[in-house]
């Protein structure tokens, strides 16, 4: 067919109005939505999804399908990392910091410019940033850093924070989601848990009984049955409303309270557990966790019925390990996150490794798994790059790398990468496994801990002893050699924050200033 | 010169191009933005700017200049009307209804279904909607309508409130922003006054000192001295950076709690007016009124720093009449709004009569002054024009009339409109004047009071009596029996809700029913 040049001149014309009309008032979406579902204090074995080589008691215990079913759309990481403690992961998520780095490495109070460590007889407190993470300079013991919420913002994200935040105290401007890049903010504040999960509570705001603790912004459901992970849910899907109408690309942040303390039942869930034989703390904490499964299918759900599913990245992920503590947790100390060793707190396996999958349609291969270990710094520059954000400034300095080569590639290999942890702190009264003044750095499959209350040091073959039970320290000492030298070089080079021993006044000694084993 | 057509097609297509580029990610934005500045208690004195023909003591008192600068650029509306107390008003602008027709005639108490009326020995309480506005069918005691802000967001606006919303009791949807067609909301919930506008209270949320009138969200300011006035400011300014970087028209409600009970000094302004004699009390009202008049001043400071100014249309309006009870008012009681009779909860002037400015560049004449009467249930067809928004589906039954006509000439005439006020409630202990049981009518500048506990009637020329000093019942039997007729034929229609006489346990009667005169 020959074109006269009048006839393509009406083509081009029209064809410019029909852009013109098209997206003179609304967004011409190109960009992926991007779901971070994230939950708090779930373990690495509290699912029906199995994460291990194998089918464990745990996951026959719980029911959670629609982890299973993201799973098969997506990618299941075995190897993902967190912190010990929830504001640690959280900062290292927005900042893309190693915890030794941004120094936030325990919890932050609510409270304004108030510790959270407990006091020790042998330790003075690390000059660690325990008012979190701050989007300003100058806020006294607060990382100074550039959150991707921000840089989200600024490329055209229609950005929402639901749940808990947790990222500041009181007092500092880090404690508000919109100071932190988030259009929209719902039930984020200073608080690491909910006063309560019961509406019929107000979630802790009944007149007279508020607590640094209690839920805002639910009024909506007060005198209803709404349990909290339900509110969140709906009001999450509520907030999407706006950007898939006018095809903006959003990110929501989805950060349930669930399954934190107080383990109270979610009654929709909590029968089925009982009949299961459970004890009743046991089966609160499933039914905490079914019910956090069921928000992942509501928001699942929703995007399909959205039409958007095909354009959505989720992330599904977990702040620390599950709770190992008894009580509230019921059986015996440590054992709940079998096969991995002890829990939330603690540098061993049980409470860092967490349950990570993520669908990325057209790029991550359903139903595959890798292997790869990665850490929730690598959110930042992941994120980024899946919103096709590059060449961005950040105060910080990065520690984490994307994770495009294993999203795209599951079987993607790197055993030269190290990762580390590092606890300064006296998170409980009491130690306990990799719990209290603890750092920790795995590079390929060898792992090893240090313990600052007396020097020693622990080395575990991942590979072969997933539950930490053989310290191989003895019998490779070029190993731990090679392990403490990096641990420690990256200490000091971080600067830190390290105990200070009451009897000499001094920082407790680098991992490569002792040589003692356990 | 000639152009070849591969030149031409080159041409086009680098234009399509371009198109594609600048309108891809962000609103190619032509509909103005909208800012509701709404003041809570303000009475239409309580200002430097003189809203009566001339200028009163209560002018004197007072420091407003971002009143008078906002005046200078835009209209001042002289007989510009709200109801008589807080939630009706704000219920009557989401619906565009007057509120003996949604029926939510008295203030919504906070607390899931409860009514605040006072009883009496007279009369058995009115069947009005005392839960306030719903978005949903089927609430108890609710109006069910389509709020404006729904419909703005539909078309494309970022939808923002800040500050008190008071349309809904707790355990209805109405309560949440969210479900009113808001994007994003901070501060706003159920209750109609804060619990304190000072930070070191942490705004009412001290641990164990909660009420329902703690003001959520902002905890960023706790521990710092950021008056809830200046904090609810900061807070409206960064919501808008996204929607003016996305060039993205938004809606901004703003709705202040300051000048509401409790009456606390805002320490920036406080000391001036004890300086210029006031008693305590009315040195902390004045306070209070001007650090919401520097708020305003922030807001055009802002939108002219970010270069929207021009394209910003500014709407600033007060709920109801000053307080005007003693305590906790000084003076004498129901002399606060003077020249104008009693204060919030009466239907004489002082009740209803509102300072209103309406600033729209291109639009409106700077400087002018509007006497046409207007009322708030006009402020939904309004900003829907404002918004270019036309044949938009409501639930309800609109009453409310679009104000362009004014905006546009400030000296259009309409005598023919009537105007409705009903109050079958007793909204505290004590009747006072034009307090308790009562309904009104305006038109043209004759306005009828009937006061249902006896049947009697007053009548006033406002033209020639502002302060409704002259009863004219007597001397214009006529008038009187034309308004009764109107006011009677209107609640009929509505079927307004109506107190019961316990006596007989039927409604009071009609206006039009009796023919006593006070």
């Amino acid at each position: 067919m020959k074109v006269s040049p009048s006839k393509l001149y009406h083509f081009l014309l029209n064809f410019s109005l029909i852009l013109i009309g098209t997206t003179s008032s609304i967004y011409a979406q190109k960009k992926p939505n991007i779901i971070v579902f994230l939950v708090d204090d779930m373990g690495w074995q509290d699912t029906s999804l199995p994460f291990w080589t194998e089918k464990t008691p745990l996951n026959a215990r719980y029911h959670t399908p629609n982890m299973e079913r993201l799973a098969k759309d997506g990618v299941k990481f075995t190897n993902a990392y967190a912190t010990p403690v929830c504001t640690p992961t959280r900062v290292s998520m927005m900042t893309g910091m190693n915890a030794a780095h941004h120094k936030v490495t325990n919890w932050t109070s609510p409270q304004y410019q108030v510790s959270s460590d407990n006091a020790d007889e042998q330790f003075a407190p690390a000059s660690w940033n325990y008012a979190g993470l701050s989007p300003k300079a100058g806020i006294p013991n607060t990382i100074h850093a550039t959150p991707y919420p921000q840089l989200l913002k600024d490329a055209g994200y229609f950005t929402i924070h639901v749940g808990k935040a947790h990222w500041a105290s009181v007092g500092t401007p880090g404690v508000s989601p919109y100071n932190l890049g988030f259009i929209g903010n719902i039930a984020g504040h200073a608080a690491g848990h909910p006063q309560s999960y019961f509406a019929q509570d107000y979630y802790g705001n009944k007149p007279g009984k508020n607590t640094m603790q209690s839920v805002p912004d639910l009024e909506e459901y007060y005198e209803s049955d709404t349990f909290l992970t339900e509110a969140l849910t709906l009001e999450a899907l509520k907030t999407l409303e706006a950007p898939i109408k006018n095809k903006q690309p959003f990110y929501l942040n989805l950060a349930h309270y669930a399954v934190h303390v107080p383990l109270q039942a979610d009654s929709r869930f909590y029968q089925k557990y009982l009949d299961q034989g459970l004890d009743p703390q046991e089966a609160k904490y499933a039914s905490l966790l079914e019910g956090m499964d069921k928000s992942l299918g509501d928001v699942m759900d929703y995007l399909k019925a959205k039409k958007v599913d095909q354009n959505t990245i989720i992330i599904f992920m977990s702040d620390n390990g599950g709770l190992s503590l008894t009580p509230p947790r019921g059986g015996i100390a440590h054992t709940q996150n079998l096969p991995l060793k002890a829990g939330k707190g603690s540098v061993h396996e049980g409470g860092i490794r967490e349950p990570m999958i993520v669908k990325w349609p057209g790029v991550v291969k359903p139903g595959s798994t890798a292997n790869q270990y990665v850490i929730i710094e690598d959110f930042f520059p992941t994120i980024l790059e899946m919103a096709g954000i590059r060449n961005y400034k950040t105060i910080q300095e990065l520690d984490g790398q994307s994770m495009l080569p294993v999203l795209k590639q599951p079987n993607y290999v790197n055993n030269d990468r190290s990762l580390i942890w590092h606890t300064p702190n006296k998170w409980i009264p009491n130690d306990g496994p990799g719990i209290n003044y603890k750092s920790a750095i795995r590079k390929g499959n060898w792992k090893l801990i240090y313990n600052m209350r007396d020097g020693t040091k622990e080395l575990y073959d991942l590979k072969a002893d997933i539950g930490e039970l053989e310290n191989k320290a003895a019998e490779n000492p070029e190993k731990l050699k090679e392990l403490s030298g990096l641990l420690a070089a990256q200490l000091k080079k971080w600067n830190s924050p390290m105990p200070i021993v009451k009897s000499t006044g001094k920082p407790v000694a680098m991992p490569d200033q002792t040589t003692s084993m356990q």
